[in-house]
C-alpha cells in the first residue's frame, strides 16, 4: 500500500478495488481498498481496473494471470510465475500476444545498485566474468504451511531472487546442476508440527556457457549471514553487492588495474523490493516495455524446476528457454556522493524556515 | 510532514495551522497544512492548537518558544534552545515553572539503538567508563548564509549532536577544554562567495569528572567517514555505536571476559531524527514527563558555548549548570534477531493472499 | 627452512640432506642445506635421515612416498597424495600397513583457528550444519606451466584447500556435482604463450548426506576476494573463518540464542601452512599419531578426481572412500583477548632492561 | 634478535657484546648474545662496538645516549629520548654536533603503508587538512611498576605512538591542550597492588596551524578497539590506517572526486615497529641520513610534556620546538596488488622442485 500511496501521490495510479475471500474484507478495508469484493468476475469487467496485482497462492497464479490478460489488464505478477513448466509457458505466449503487460516478481534487476553493478561488468570493468555466487536464506517462515508442502520450497521462494538475479546480470543459463534436501523434516507452523515435503535446502550450480559458473546457496536453514549478496569474479577483477540483493546496501568493485577495492555506499537506500509496481505503471503511463519481459520470467521458472528435478535425478539438465538481458541505463547521481548527507527518509525541512502549529 | 502524518494515522496528533512569511504560504498549503497565517499573534491564541514546532532561524528560538509556553503551549524546538546563554536560561526557568512541556532538539537519546547501549553501560558491561570519542561532520552547506556567519558554526549544527549524545550517555560535563578555527575562509552559499566569520571545524573535549573524557571532532570539513559515531571505553569494555548518533546502524559491544566483539544490527533502521515529536505527543497525550528535559538542553547549549570561548581564550571553562540523566526503559525486542528477516520499510502483505485492482 | 631453523632450535630435527636435480644444489646450498645429492638412492639409505619431505612435481608424489616409506623414512608429501586414484590407494596401503606416518598436505586443519570452529560446531553451538561454502582462488601463476597441463588445474592446486577444509569440519562426502572449464584458454608462462588444458575454473558441490551440502568456488579466475573462507550455516546459527583457510584471520559466530555476531580475532597470525612438518616432526618426537591420515588424503583426493569426472559427464559421482574425523583437542587460550596486546612477530624484549652492542 | 639476524645475513651487522645487570646475564647468553659484560666503560670502549641499542629504563635514556655518542657510538634510543625537556635539548644539541647518527623511537614512520599514506596527502588527494585523530591503548602492563609512576604513564608509553605518526604526517605542532587523568587509581603488578601515580588516561588536543587540529586518545584504559589507528580529514578526502600505526593493517582513501572509498590492503604485514634498528644500520652502510632526526623526537618528546602540564593546568601551552618533515621516497610495489598472492612468511618454496632430509 505504501508504494500505491506514491503512484497516488503523483497522479500515476489508484487503488479501486480489491479481491479475495470473505475473511480478509476487513483488513483490506482497513488498508484503505475502497471497494472489495469476493466475485473475480466483478474484478476481469471492472472498468475502473486497469492493472491486476496477483498476490495469491502459488498455484493459482498462472491461471489468474492467464484471465486477466484475456480481460484486457495489465499484471504485476508475484512469483513464481507458475508452479509448473507448461503452464508458465502458455501464460508468456499469451502474455507475447498480449497488448497488456506482465510483470512477474521477483524485481531485483531493477534496484539502482543491481543496474550500477551491471553497467561496471558490461563496460568490461572486472574483464570477462567466470565464477558467480549468490546466497539468500532465514530461518524459514513459521506461517503458511504451504511453504513447505509441494509447489513450495526454498528455491521458489527464496532461490528465485538469486536466480533472478544472477542471470539479469548474467544471461541466459544452458545447464543446471543442484542438490536439494529436506534438512529439517519437521517444522512449527502456526503453532503446529508440519511434515516437510518440499526442499528446505539447496545448492544449485548455474553453467551460463562460455565458461562462467555460478552457484546459488539458498535454504530456510541459514540462521543469519554476513558476506555478500552476489559475487561475479571475472578475468580483471571482481565485483560484488552487501546486503540483499532485494535490499542493496552498496557494492565493492575490484579492478586490477587500481588495486584497491572500491567501496560504493548505497545510494538508495530506500529502493523497495516491490519496485516492479511502481516500473510498471510508470511503463503504462509513459507507454513503454518493461524492463521485466515474460520470457525472463519464464526462464526463471524453467531454472528452479530443472534445480528440482536435478537434485533428485543428480545429473545435469539442459536449459531449453532463453531470454535476452536488458539494456539498462546507468543510474545517473544527482550529486556527488559526498555530499548525500542526509539518508534518513523524513525529517523537517532542514536550514529552511517554516512553523507549523498541531492541535 | 510523515512524522505527522503518523500521528494523524494514530489519532494523536493532527496539523491545524501553519505560521510564517507570506513567501512560505503556498509551499506549506502544498504540504498538507490546511491553514497559514503570517501573525504569530494567530497562532498563540489560536484554540485549535495545544503544541508549537519552532523551526524558525536560531536567533528567534528563546523568544518564540517564551511566548509560546506563555500562551500555554507545548513547544518543540529544533536546536539550540537558544544562542546564548541568558535567554536559554531564562526560557528554562520559565519551562520548568510552567505546566507545559518544552522539549528540544537535537533527539538522539530517544533512539532504540541509543538507549539499548546507554543500558549495556548502566549494567556496568564496559565496566567504568574512562575514555569517548564522538564524531560528526560532512562538507557543510552549500545554502544558508547564516550556517557560516555569527551565531551559526559547526558546533551549534554539527557537534551538537556529539554533545548531547555523549552528556544523553555519561551524565554532565564539568570542563570544557577545545581548539576551533575557520578551516575554509571562504564558501560557495547559494551561488556566491561568502566569508567565513563562525567556526566550521572543531576537536572538543569533555570533562565529565571521575577522570572520564570524551572528545567530540566537528567539522564543515569532513568528506566522509568510516569509523563508529560514538565510542566509550570502560575498564572492562568497550561499546561503540555505528551509523550515526542520529541514524544509527547498529551496534558492538567488547567485554573483556566474552573475548569477542558482539556485532549487533540495526533494529530499528527506519528510526527518524525528528522523533522528538512522536515522543512530545505521547508525552501528552499519556500524561508523562519527556525524557528530553530543559535543563539537559541549556547543558548542552552551556558546553557549546564555553567550547567556542576556550577556543577563543586557550583555556579550560567550567560548567555551571548540571542535569540529571533520564531513566531509559530498555528497549525489548519483539522477536529474536534471526527471525526479523525483512528490514525494508515497504512491501506487498507477504506470504497472505490478496488481491487489488489500481485504476 | 623457517620451518625447519625452529625445529632445530628446539632441539627436534636437523636437516642434513638435500635432493634433487644438478641445477638445484647451488640454491639448495645457499639456503643452509649442508650436503646435496642427484641421487635419490643416497637419500634413501642414508642414516641421518629420518623424515623426507617430498616437494617434487605432482606425477611424481606417489611413487615418492611409497619407496620412502619403504626405506623406513617418515614422509612429508606436498598435495595431492598422487595424480590418479590407484597410486593413491596403494600409498595409502601401503602407509597404513607401515610403522612409518605419512602426512600430506594440505594441511589446514592444523590451524588453531580451524580447530576452535571445529569445537564450535562439535558442541552444537551452530545446531545442525545444512549448507556450506568454500572458495580459494587467484588469478594464477605465471610460472610452472604444468599448473595448467593435464595432472594440474586449479582443483588440485587450489580447491584442494577447499576440499580439506571442508571434510575436515564436516566429515568425508558421499557425492560430488561438478561444472569445471578452461575459462582462459591462453596463459602467460614464463613469459611465452601456453594453452590451458587442465581446468582453471571450478564450482563443486559436495553431499555429506544428512541433507547437508557444501561448494566450492575455485578458479585461477579469482583477482581478489572479501569475503569468508569458510561458511556454515546450521540450524541455529552461522560460523565462518576469515581470512583464507590457510591463513585464518579470525573467525565469526552467530549463535540465534544471542542474537548478535560474535567477531574473533586471529589469535594465531603466523600460524604457516607448512604447519604440517612441526606436527609430523613432534608426533614422532612425542610418539603420537599425527591428526592428518593416510585416509583422509585419499579420500580429498577422490573427492577432485571425481569433481573433475562429474564436471566432464555432468552426473553426480559417488564417492567410495570415507576417514574418520580426528578428536581435535581445542586450544586454550593462555590469556584473555584482551591483554593480546602485540600481534606483530618480532620486538626488543619491551619493558625490559637490556643492553646490546652491534658491530 | 630476530632484526639483529635478519641484519646478520644480510652481511650488515652482528651482535657483540650485551651490557646489563648481572641478572641479566643468563639470559641473554640464551638470546645468543656472544658475551656480556656488566660494565658499562666496557661497551664504551670497546673496538668491536659500532652502534648502541639503548633499551634501559627511561630516566636513564638521555644520560646513556650522551656518553655512547661522546664515545663515537651511533646510538638507538627506545622512546622516549629523555623524561624532561633540559636533558632532552642538551642530547639533540650533542647528536646534532655529532658525526654520529641519533636514532630513538618510535619508527612508526618508517613503515611502508605510513608513507605511503603520508605520499598521498602530499599529493592534495585530500586536499588541505583540517582535522585529524590518533589512538592507541590498552589494559595496561601488569609488569614494571614504573609504567604507573612518576616519569612513566600512557603518553611516554602509548600516547608517543601517535604524537610521532600525527607529527610525522602533518608537521610540526603549535600548541597543545589535554586533559588527563588517573582513571584507575590502584592496579595489580606483578602480583601485588600498586597505587597509580602517573595519567594512565588522556586525551590531547594538538593545533598544528592553518587551522589544522588533531586528537590523541590514549590509556590504559581501552580493553579494545575496531577502528582507525589515524584519521586525516581534508577538504576533498579523507586517508585513515587501519591497524595500529605500529602495526598497520592496510589503509583507506577517499577522495570526494572519486565519490567511494578505495581499501588497500596490507601489503608489508610482517612490517616490525622494531624496524628503526634495520634503517639505521642500512643509512651507516650507505652513508645517509636517517629519516627519523634527533629535532624529531625532541619535538615530540614536548609535546607529550607539555600535555602534562596542561592537564595539570588547564590551559593551552604553546610548543618551542619544531622540525622539517621528512622526505619520504614513495614506496613502489614491486607487482600489481592481485598478485601478491602468499601474505604469509615462511613456507616451502612452492612451485619448485626440491627434496630435503631432516634427521
Amino acid at each position: 500500500m505504501p508504494q500505491c500511496e506514491k503512484l497516488r501521490t503523483r497522479g500515476l495510479a489508484e487503488v479501486t478495488l480489491g479481491c479475495g475471500r470473505e475473511t480478509q474484507r476487513s483488513r483490506a478495508l482497513a488498508l484503505g481498498v475502497p471497494h472489495f469484493t469476493t466475485q473475480e468476475a466483478e474484478l476481469l469487467t471492472s472498468g475502473h481496473v486497469d492493472l491486476i496485482i496477483i498476490l495469491t497462492s502459488m498455484p493459482e497464479h498462472a491461471r489468474l494471470a492467464k484471465v486477466a490478460l484475456r480481460a484486457g489488464k495489465h499484471v504485476l505478477l508475484e512469483k513464481p510465475l507458475a508452479t509448473n513448466f507448461q503452464d508458465g509457458k502458455e501464460l508468456v505466449e499469451l502474455a507475447n500476444r498480449s497488448e497488456r503487460h506482465l510483470v512477474c516478481g521477483p524485481f531485483t534487476i531493477l534496484s539502482p545498485t543491481f543496474q550500477t553493478i551491471s553497467a561496471h561488468i558490461a563496460r568490461g570493468e572486472i574483464g570477462q566474468p567466470c565464477l558467480a555466487r549468490a546466497r539468500y536464506g532465514w530461518a524459514g517462515p513459521s506461517w503458511g504451511e504451504w511453504f513447505y508442502k509441494k509447489g513450495g520450497g526454498c528455491l521458489f521462494d527464496l532461490g528465485v531472487y538469486c536466480i533472478a538475479s544472477l542471470t539479469g546480470l548474467l544471461g541466459p543459463v544452458q545447464r543446471v546442476m543442484a542438490m536439494t534436501s529436506v534438512a529439517i523434516p519437521e517444522r512449527d507452523v502456526n503453532g503446529r508440527k508440519v511434515k516437510v515435503e518440499a526442499e528446505d535446502n539447496a545448492q544449485v550450480l548455474l553453467d551460463f556457457g562460455r565458461g562462467l559458473f555460478g552457484v546459488v546457496t539458498s535454504g530456510f536453514t541459514m540462521q543469519q549471514y554476513r558476506n555478500p549478496a552476489l559475487e561475479v569474479y571475472g578475468t580483471s577483477g571482481t565485483i560484488q553487492m552487501l546486503g540483499d540483493d532485494w535490499d542493496p546496501d552498496g557494492y565493492e568493485l575490484f579492478e586490477n588495474q587500481v588495486g584497491a577495492w572500491k567501496v560504493f555506499k548505497e545510494t538508495a537506500p530506500d529502493w523497495p523490493w516491490t519496485d516492479g509496481l511502481r516500473h510498471l505503471v510508470e511503463c503504462i503511463a509513459e507507454n513503454k516495455q518493461p524492463l521485466i519481459k515474460p520470457d525472463y520470467a519464464l526462464h526463471v521458472l524453467e531454472i528452479m524446476l530443472k534445480a528440482q528435478e536435478s537434485g533428485r535425478e543428480g545429473r545435469a539438465m539442459p536449459i531449453e528457454t532463453t531470454f535476452k538481458l536488458p539494456d539498462f541505463c546507468e543510474v545517473k547521481r544527482d550529486e556527488p556522493v559526498h555530499l548525500q548527507h542526509d539518508r534518513t527518509r523524513e525529517h523537517f525541512e532542514q536550514g529552511k524556515e517554516r512553523k507549523a502549529g498541531l492541535a
